[in-house]
């Protein structure tokens, strides 16, 4: 990895959010600022070993409306990375299952003084509507097909880590695109920052509409993997009810999976990534995703660097300046 | 919000209590110190923002046997202001599968030198049991249909807060009292300091045996509405499985649930209160719970400001002076 | 408890080891350096109640694929009062149930700078699988009925704060032997300091291949009982499913229950533990349990000091010195 070596300037910062709810609606300039921040308390963390006491005092509430290992465990590590205190809600065990409004519920838990809410639910929106209805930051940690900024910005970071610019990259998402949140996060961030992006995968998971957006739509992956620099391979997400949406997972493993063979035909610094967690076998194959291209679990590092950012901007929001950075480092 | 006035000065303190399980037993010296501890110690945290080390080294385990969001939380946001640590339990993922005994459930917890235990318990009495049985502090978080110390603490607090004293003060208290220990350690509470306290619901969940102890019973909220200071709006637990003591929620909604008709003539000064979670068109409307007379978000903050105090006087128990509170602040 | 006395002069620390997986192949100075350095931990802390910032910085990670209440909380409460943080993972609501395998759940983990991970699960060997795959420190919290280090450690640890030396003494585990990882790791440590071990109970349930490792086999607890110096009384474990392997409750009860009638035929100092959760009037009677003999609860607390000697050990590694001990004391 070579991430270490231009951060030692504290960067810029150019933020003025009090939540952060899709990228879609940022910037350039706060795609970049919440990388940079990223990379700059990943180097003051020791790679995001030690801690800060830069939001001693403050706590962050967890609002979980489906299963998660890593993002949860993620968002919670940093906000403790950074000193914060963390409180953790779901849905089975809240009032929720007492007839309570999910608006009332975020509302309660901001009157125990919470600073951030981290909100995951499976009906797009629900970020957005909890921004409007509460004074707390509110930050996105994934609302059903619609955006997972975080994931997002933790993909695109894996790759500007390791190379100079984004401008011209060719990134192609392959697989699931219509139910992925976050190939929609991975598409806006990386438009913004230049890069030539490509959504891949069988014509029942991948729109046409996508092209009037400037994304190139492609359904044989082994045509298009000779100019990708890039490789963010999707899952397929076994656990929500649909129409099987291709004849069978064989099937899909044959056109889709990343293999040693396709390997072969790939460019030399091709990189593979994947937002796991991975089906081993489907979309990717295990000398793939443990072979020396791969960099799955340096993407999972890098979420507890942009989740840090994303708490620090957002508990700052028009605050967030680059002295007051550098005073809490 | 005027809370900030009368409490400059530290208060005296009255306690010598290991445990606190209910508020009938209390005295009103007691209540009191509870209440004067909280606003203390709001004051003191900024409005429980901020950290104290009062309690710093010591542990509070959080063993619920109901469902709740804000009950757990709010005790373990005020241990962790208070600079203690926690533990969580719950009653599916314990022992208790595995045939071991509540109590003995309990004493595990506590040998691994925990200093206070929060219970919540469906059945009325647990908490009185397990202080018998443990040389550790015990909070009583709800039990059953009989307290909910906490709780009647907080909503009295709120008041307390807002007029210059509980001495000749109407409260009544309206909905489900029969299965509510809200009621319970409200109507102990609020008698204790001086209030007139009205009961007021249908009459399969009002009992005329209120009378006994000196507390106003009422059937029809539009007779007594006009001589309330404060209403408390208790939830109708649709989850309880019962039978339906009324014959529809609309009826229920017609008969009791506070609106803008209703608020037209009630007093101008009306405090409402609801312990929440809120059924909205069901107790309360949406217009009158977010409206200006509704303190229903300020009691989940004093919640933490009454959490802090009972830990921090029962971590204490004979040895709580205002000398030592003064020292930790 | 006369444990104080002999514990003030530091350990010598012969430990070399990244993991803690079981107690089999562990060597007699091993074994002990644990318990040394867990008697040592236990009186720096005052009796495992105040923090030290032996391991601040750090992270440990609860991965328990089981339910259990007192394992993890005392885990989660040893790595804290190191002034370590801790996360929690459970089965239920990790990505296992999106299809990611088990190595890659751990290593997701690992990912987010976990320094140690704590694992449960009912397949023997996971513990070892991980640490194969990991570079992080393991620790095994139970694996199938395969064994139990931390709380063979904390039997043994009960023992020796209460008698010169475990050499030569008789210490009889009563029960199901066949299912019980703790009776597995109490076998390899009491025979590594030169304890007699008898393993007793039913036939169906004890395994005449156990003396081929130097352990008594008994089938009749009355014929042994006045021998025995420690009786350790396992937990009949009805939550498994397995063909029930006596005929009743109450006949197992009759034949191998500890009760006041066979304390009268018992060493006069004989010590009773259990492991817990205890069934009361199965393999031990009230009296007995809470009686004078008992150190049943005194078994929980020293849990906290075991696991924090095998966190602080595994967390250093072959750096893990005497020297290295006494500073962070």
């Amino acid at each position: 990895m070579n991430h270490a070596t231009h951060e030692i300037t504290p960067p810029a910062v150019h933020w003025h959010r009090r939540h952060l709810l899709d990228l879609e609606r940022l910037s350039a300039e706060e795609v970049t600022t919440l990388l940079d921040v990223a990379d700059w308390l990943r180097v003051k963390t020791d790679g995001c070993r030690t801690k800060l006491s830069a939001l001693a005092g403050r706590t962050s509430a967890n609002l979980f409306f489906e299963n998660s290992t890593r993002t949860r465990t993620s968002f919670s590590l940093a906000a403790r990375r950074l000193g914060a205190d963390t409180v953790e809600f779901s849905a089975s065990v809240s009032s929720l299952s007492k007839g309570e409004s999910f608006v009332d519920t975020a509302r309660n838990i901001e009157a125990m003084n919470v600073d951030v809410v981290v909100v995951r639910h499976q009906t797009p929106g629900t970020p957005h509507l909890l921004a409007e209805q509460l004074e707390c930051a509110v930050l996105n940690a994934g609302d059903g097909a619609h955006e997972h900024p975080t994931q997002g910005l933790l993909d695109i970071l894996t790759i500007r880590q390791r190379r100079p610019s984004l401008q011209g990259l060719t990134v192609a998402l392959v697989g699931d695109i219509a139910h992925s949140r976050t190939a929609r996060s991975n598409i806006w961030g990386l438009k913004k920052l230049g890069a030539h992006v490509i959504v891949c995968g069988p014509s029942t998971l991948v729109s046409r509409r996508w092209e009037e957006v400037g994304v190139e739509v492609a359904h044989n992956l082994d045509e298009i993997l000779p100019r990708c620099d890039v490789l963010n391979l999707l899952r397929i997400q076994f656990e929500r009810q649909y129409t099987r949406p291709f004849p069978s997972v064989r099937e899909y493993a044959l056109l889709y999976a990343m293999n040693r063979r396709r390997m072969e035909r790939a460019k030399d610094d091709i990189l593979i990534m994947a937002p796991g967690p991975i089906n081993r076998g489907v979309e990717i194959t295990t000398d793939v995703a443990d072979g020396p291209h791969s960099v799955i679990l340096d993407q999972v590092t890098n979420g507890l660097a942009v989740r840090m950012a994303a708490l620090w901007l957002v508990s700052h929001g028009e605050n967030a300046t680059r002295e007051l950075l550098c005073q809490v480092c």
